[in-house]
């Protein structure tokens, strides 16, 4: 178990999922959790609706038509009933003596209906006097890859994931999911909780925070229940490892859409700021920024300061790199003479430049020799903290689709440099008129922890939060 | 012609064109020019050196060796030859009387080194002497899709294309061409100018600005050697199109880079913003901002207000299209209350909200009945001047590649909808972990002139712009 005693490391590893109310003809929630025997643990059913039945034996799930019927003590239980049958399954919960259940039923405060928003009241006080873990309601539960719990059928369930997320929004938390494994990144734990009424985000991060299997925490959040608690637990949280905190609801018109989604109500935005700081959170405004940074976080050597040494295909890309890194905020510097020196022995500056940035079209020519040779050298220098490459959709994609060998001989030349060097060093490929082609090619990079990002503008912006972050540490 | 007496018409409407220097084995710019045969051109090639020619010959196109043999005026030629050689031809193209030449060569000031410098004074003192149209040089030239000419072999040659595009690097000016053909968005003309020893961006701007094949003119730019020409060229370009502006070298690292790639000094950023305020040019800052207000250019209705009605697919999404559209500095007003009435009708407010921003989630459903009933109502609403909606890599991407008719009857819906609205609809498409599909779906989107966007941010940040250039006219 990943923290021995804390109130929610039961369901955070479960051995024994009930998953009561689901429905054909999809038997969605069953489906996603299907994983959990194949992990060694017990799938069963609760469901009394007659003509669901055979539907979910023929899953080969077990199924009850009451709790009561259910052998053992629930570790985690999702709950997919009406709403006004809510209650009556929490009070079987509770009397089972299940660890915690996440309540994908939704309709409650979140509605502004008064039906909505006493349900909400009687579910709350129920788990609270019972310390019941009642996870949402109005969510998508817990994605617990390593158990094999999860909430959504194309969600992986490697063992390797080292990164927690948290997320208030269902789509957000899976999205998420996706994205990450699409990027080649693996989740360690995922709660998705919705309107939060007795679990709320500083719960799962007071988790998330002391768990070994978790490297990197990140959260989508809407509006916390008790600022004081989420204060101490984000600033605790944050000496101990990165957090990545996107949060919705910035704007007025933001704050009114949470309200309506989760119930939220947003604190002011530059009460909300200015936590963050005090906290040393990395403070992200959509996915694409959290994916972005959590790639730097989990594929790249830690950044140790803002000189930037910027490599391009041509000349208009080495300007464009030089403006989005620089109104970042970070540094283009001057080499030293040593890499002007050797730089100034091959280095063709009709059609091309070396000054930082580098515009390699008259160099490179598809040499991999000397992209590697270039590499080093600027790699050596003393004046440069990290680097990053532009990978051309226009040129080098033309060489790879034509002898596709030579893009893994470029990933494979720019994964040795990066194991080598104690320097990051991030990649941009611009996806452009060759999205397709561009996309297909993603998993090359992914699979081989390249830190890849589809603009010098995000690439410059996960830069940046990452080094604001080691820097505030 | 479409500008009938122009310094620049003969130039940007050729019917012959000749290629100096080209060499194999890839014959670049012959490749590149070979559809002015299908238009009704001449190609010519000049090439002396005897080992180029058989190749030259094979392709179909007709040599010389010494441009003299040329028996009638060349239009425009496409000089790439070594930089040392450059002035001989452009005495030998004078003489024939020719009319302008896009110069390939590089290797001049942009150096920095003596010898560049000075090749290059000797070429402007030429041009300018004998009025010759040098466009260059180190730049890749025109790109003139009606008469077959070609700075790149994956340009299309259509002739629908009513945008024109001015480029000081021959990257940007090729990639906006193909990013720009892959959105559905054709190109009228387009000129890389680089070094702009002769004429300037303001030339070109001048043609553009009465060109009657060309509505919208787009430019990036670097620096412009006549301040006060550019000035009054611009806004006067302003009062008759929408101009976009993409800088290069907007901040001071940016800046030593444009030296290095065209020999540019850049203005202060600030003088330059006033100058682009004045004028009322709408302002970008990279390749995608400006294909994203293209498209909202020229496939949208013209936007009137900034109210937006944002209609997504789910509770998380609902909140961060609003997050991005109210930070943009758009307003998402509350509907009004016949909307509300109507909605209310059939709207499913457990797991979704119809407040503005639209949670759909529970309600569409994949019914394409009800998605168009939800625009419609929507879209009368007198409180909304535009309408920006979020298609789902998550869930809709399931359905459509499952049934692809799905996809194409939504398209359908929302190009008929558009078509009957006088409100611009801009559609949301998250790549996400869904990249290669979403890239491979791309041309139905671009082939029905829908606007599509990668994000809410960029949706969003093309709106502001649009909105703030009629609003400043």
């Amino acid at each position: 178990m990943a923290v021995p005693g804390h109130r929610l490391d039961r369901m955070f590893n479960p051995k024994v999922v009930a998953v009561i109310g689901d429905k054909g003809p999809g038997y969605m929630w069953l489906r996603n959790n299907m994983p959990l025997k194949e992990k060694g643990g017990t799938l069963y059913s609760v469901q009394l609706d007659e003509k669901e039945i055979p539907g979910i034996e023929a899953l080969g799930v077990k199924n009850f038509t009451s709790m009561k019927e259910i052998p053992e003590e629930i570790d985690y239980a999702v709950v997919a009933v009406p709403r006004q049958v809510s209650p009556y399954v929490l009070k079987d919960l509770i009397e089972n003596g299940a660890h915690g259940a996440g309540f994908f039923t939704s309709g409650f405060a979140e509605t502004g209906e008064e039906l909505g928003v006493q349900l909400q009241q009687k579910l709350t006080e129920m788990a609270r006097e019972a310390g019941f873990n009642l996870v949402g309601p109005n969510c998508m539960g817990l994605y617990l890859p390593k158990a094999g719990v999860r909430f959504n059928d194309g969600a992986p369930v490697a063992d390797d994931g080292r990164i927690g997320f948290l997320s208030q929004s269902g789509t957000h938390g899976i999205m998420f999911t996706l994205v990450a494994n699409a990027l080649g990144m693996h989740l360690s734990r995922c709660a998705s909780f919705g309107n939060a009424i007795v679990l709320d985000v500083s719960d799962y991060l007071d988790y998330l925070m002391r768990d070994d299997e978790t490297d990197v925490a990140g959260m989508y959040v809407e509006g916390v229940k008790n600022g004081r608690k989420f204060f101490e637990t984000l600033r605790e949280a944050c000496k101990r490892k990165p957090v990545v905190v996107w949060k919705g609801g910035q704007t007025e018109a933001g704050a009114r859409a949470t309200m309506s989604h989760t119930g939220s109500l947003a604190a002011p935005q530059s009460v909300w700021d200015g936590m963050m700081r005090q906290c040393g959170a990395i403070t992200t405004n959509n996915l694409d920024e959290t994916t972005d940074v959590m790639q730097l976080l989990t594929k790249a050597k830690r950044p140790t300061g803002p000189r930037m040494a910027l490599l391009a295909q041509t000349g208009g890309q080495s300007v464009s790199i030089t403006d989005a890194f620089a109104k970042a905020g970070l540094q283009v510097p001057r080499f030293s003479d040593q890499t002007y020196a050797s730089l100034g022995e091959f280095f063709n500056v009709i059609g091309g430049s070396y000054q930082n940035p580098l515009d390699m079209a008259g160099t490179i020519q598809g040499k991999m020799e000397t992209l590697e040779r270039i590499l080093k050298i600027v790699d050596d220098d003393p004046n440069v903290d990290a680097m990053a490459i532009e990978l051309s959709a226009m040129f080098a994609a033309r060489q790879w689709k034509k002898d596709p060998a030579t893009l893994d001989a470029t990933l494979d030349a720019l994964k040795a440099h990066s194991a080598r060097s104690p320097k990051p060093l991030l990649v941009v490929l611009h996806p452009a008129h060759e999205a397709e082609y561009v996309g297909s090619i993603g998993p090359k990079f992914h699979e081989r922890q390249i830190p890849l990002f589809q603009s010098f503008e995000r690439a410059a912006a996960a830069m940046n939060r990452v080094l604001a972050y080691h820097a505030n540490r």
